[in-house]
């Protein structure tokens, strides 16, 4: 194409047609746009010029560019947390934080409410002979929720601040410069997303009575990485770290090995119902319901004590508040000496570790949480001991209360959530265990219980009336295990794929070994008193939502 | 059926038939022989009998009946940790235990080696007046990886026994109960999953040679629940239990929550390959490769420091020493203030702090593993400061060496193996960081280089030459990160469901960010340098294997 003619002239030796005379007018008014354009953008850029020459802010305000981390010599200017605010009364400070409003008082003043982290400051920016108005506009006029890198003097104020979470200090805003501005409009408002879910359909009408704007936990999930800036949330999320923390540190103390069991699975054990297929290569494979086998293989491997923290998968199509397709397990397995009892001792003294601590570690986040849903302290025994109560006493106290239930029954949820109540007027606690649950209503591998051959060694633990763990002595004897599997309803057979592995293991020397798995999106949610589960899981999987 | 004939009797009124008369004499017969049975066994029962008033030691051993919690009220009899046992001298002491292996030396004496978690001790039962011969042939007879209960004196030794841990005691054994016994024969001995695998063809063949059994990897991996019970298979998963540990205190202490990202995608995210799909109820989903886009849109959410710990999916069809299609990612992601070199520090600094760690809590397991394969230490850089090279610095290297490699060039196995060599040489270090890598080779989420457009702010880092970790700055702004995915070779549609949410969370003022991801099999695979990463996985799966 090097020899062809250049676009738009004529080609040689012909007189220029109509249509080409029409295409060179077209373009000559083109270029003339082009240059009055360019005249005027050279014009403004002078006024601009002029205007920041005239700007004693100028070089203290203004846009960052995208940080591509250009200078690989970083200017080591200290940054602060806001945390420290107060340690640094009529200091400069340097801080990175979050725009949640900014607005223009008056030509000389605007104020803006910065967050970092669960901290909130007011920052006031006020034109002086070293402040110019220019500046204080530019920062008045910053959208919600960009990022920014400001500097500023910590000042004590007279009247505490109501809106910030520091009340006693503010910043007198020096510098302040955007370094990722946010679009406007959000998807979603950071403060309404700290606004409480309602719980019935009742307060759903009153709050739209109210003319508040009220966001469905749709449309928060849907715009989840909006919906986690809210203090609510990081709150929500920083207890559920926590949780995972102390679960690790008190197991720790006690020998356990955190263990990381496989959650492809060549064959659906367990039954097979409720579990997710996929492809694996020229195969289907399964993903892990719960990592039961692999950590009582693990006991039969001679590892006393195994801890482990990882996601569950169960493909039931449950729509309700306390079910998610995919949540976290926190599972132990221990062998013990005599009795399952031992296993029991264990998990409670496990929960109020956790329970303490939380308390200890996380009041702030706790309160802040309870607060916007009016959430009564979760109770503890005082004596220390956790209410052990046999599953047929619970019948009993159920039965007191005007429940109709035969003794090997099992409990519905209503139940279950009466005989909490039931409990802690008894006991005065949210936290109890019910033990020696029927035999036909557990797994196939629950040990029977030798008081009654109906009931076997197995146990619920209850928080607010509701289950967080189901755990029990397991059988460790191949022959009792797969006649318990065929007996089972419906049958498992002990030979099949997947299965068999396991009911062999127990043929060379299992030690007895009890254990139990917890849910931690319920613990965080039964503790918080939160409507939802998918309020503790950063982005909840149910039957309706994979994305984001 | 409470009016019918009583069985064997012919219809009243009748002459009994042949057949009944056959019937008859047949059941006549039976009679006869149950009633010899009983005979011989109350004759064996008295003659037991007999024995056992003649035997002093009966009560004192004996098979235990399978542990079903039976009695609530447990004996309380204190059980002592092997480990203890020095401190013991004299005295008796109680133990459950597994048997090593047994034997009876004469009528009088039987020995047994005895284990607990990664203790041994030998264990004596001698005949006396208080001890009857009937025991010592009990206890020398018990079989293999039994578990007992035992009772016994803890006596110092004149020569340390070389075949046990606890080389300056033995137990004088006073009783020993089994508590449950283990089928003869193993299919696997525990000895032989003690010895190193072979790791060149020529050692394997020396082997042979030697005429010792060798027992291969997919043996042991089949029978994975007695190979983990080997010392050597112990102290890796607690040392790999340990590294979890370890990340984890660090990165809290600097601010990092814990979380846990959905294993389950909606969409095929960064690409496309190498994923596994599953059935999620009506419709496809997706099995999580990393949860690269789930922690930059928690950093995007205004979690400033986020870590996961978590299982990690590659459907890639590899069958080599160094991959597996489940792993374990140690992940983490984080803002940063000016230069992505603030988080390679913070990788850098967790990865010494998890070596001094290891050396300081889990020496004894280190140098057992260490000490089986004869692997040389793992040598850290004595000034504390970890070589950061410069990926170009990296090729110079190679080409010196001999290697033909152009600027922009990935490097290959063999070549990243050459490259760990030469740093030791010159830094005497095996743990590094390589810099700056050619943008075309990373994923399209990487942030360019300011310093040369073909690079890019990315890095990875090597233990003994192999790569344990990838990381980069990451793109967070969304415009150049859609042209970025758009301009990658396979190009990646930033519409694309999945991918969409993940580009738009950095509408919102996302702030720079970077992090990493290492494989926690990796780390613990070449600190204790061991040929094969499925010896970290407990159950490993790879395209050929995913049982048990």
């Amino acid at each position: 194409m090097s020899d062809a003619a250049p676009p738009n002239e004529p080609p040689q030796g012909e007189a220029p047609s109509k249509n080409a005379l029409k295409k060179a007018q077209k373009e000559k008014e083109k270029a003339e746009k082009k240059a009055a354009a360019k005249a005027r953008e050279l014009a403004e850029r002078a006024k601009k010029d002029a205007d920041d020459a005239a700007d004693v802010s100028a070089g203290s305000y203004g846009d960052l560019p995208l940080c591509g981390s250009t200078d690989f010599k970083p200017t080591g200017t200290p940054r602060t947390d806001l945390a420290q605010a107060s340690e640094n009364e009529d200091k400069e400070i340097t801080f990175r934080c979050w725009v949640e409003n900014a607005r223009v008082q008056s030509a000389k003043l605007a104020f803006l409410n910065l967050r970092q982290g669960l901290n909130t400051v007011q920052a006031v920016v006020a034109a002086s002979e070293k402040l110019s108005k220019q500046m204080v506009k530019y920062c008045g006029s910053v959208s919600t929720e960009s990022t920014l890198l400001v500097t500023g003097l910590v000042k004590r104020v007279k009247e505490p601040i109501k809106s910030a979470s520091i009340k006693d200090f503010e910043i007198h805003v020096q510098k302040l410069f955007i370094e990722v501005k946010a679009d406007v409009p959000l998807p979603l408002q950071v403060e309404d997303a700290e606004r409480p879910l309602p719980t019935t359909e009742e307060e759903q009408q009153q709050e739209e009575g109210d003319k508040q704007p009220l966001v469905s936990l749709n449309t928060r999930l849907n715009n989840r990485t909006i919906d986690l800036r809210a203090k609510i949330n990081q709150s929500i999320f920083v207890i559920k770290s926590g949780v995972c923390a102390i679960f690790q540190e008190f197991l720790s103390k006690k020998g356990f090995v955190l263990v990381h069991t496989p959650k492809i699975l060549g064959a659906a054990s367990e039954g097979g119902a409720n579990v997710f297929e996929l492809k694996y290569f020229d195969r289907p494979a399964y993903l892990a319901q719960s990592p039961q086998f692999y950590k009582q293989m693990l006991i039969a491997s001679r590892f006393q004590k195994v801890m482990e923290i990882g996601p569950v998968f169960r493909a039931e199509n449950s729509n309700t508040a306390r079910h998610l397709t995919e949540f976290t397990g926190l599972d132990l397995e221990m062998e013990f000496q005599e009795n399952y009892h031992e296993v029991i001792r264990v998990l409670e003294d496990l929960m109020l570790f956790i329970f303490t601590e939380l308390n200890a570690r996380y009041k702030k986040e706790t309160e802040l949480v309870r607060g916007v849903y009016h959430v009564d302290e979760f109770k503890l025994p005082e004596s220390g001991k956790v209410p052990r109560i046999p599953f047929k006493e619970g019948i009993a106290m159920l039965r007191e209360a005007g429940e109709e239930l035969n003794d090997y029954d099992d409990l519905s949820t209503p139940q279950e959530k009466l005989l909490g109540k039931l409990v802690l007027q008894k006991y005065n606690t949210d936290f109890y265990t019910l033990d020696q649950f029927p035999l036909a209503i557990r797994p196939a591998y629950t040990m029977p219980s030798p008081a009654d051959p109906l009931l076997s060694n197995s146990y619920d633990m209850f928080m607010r009336g509701q289950e967080i763990c189901s755990g029990a002595q397991r059988i460790h004897d191949s022959k009792l295990l797969a006649s318990q599997m065929r007996k089972h309803d419906p049958p498992i057979d002990p030979e099949s794929a997947g299965t068999k592995d396991y009911v062999d293991c127990f043929r060379f020397g299992c030690p007895p070994h009890g254990g139990g798995g917890f849910g931690l999106e319920r613990i965080v949610q039964f503790w918080l008193g939160l409507p939802n589960i998918r309020m503790c899981s950063l982005f909840p999987r149910d039957p309706q939502r994979v994305i984001p």
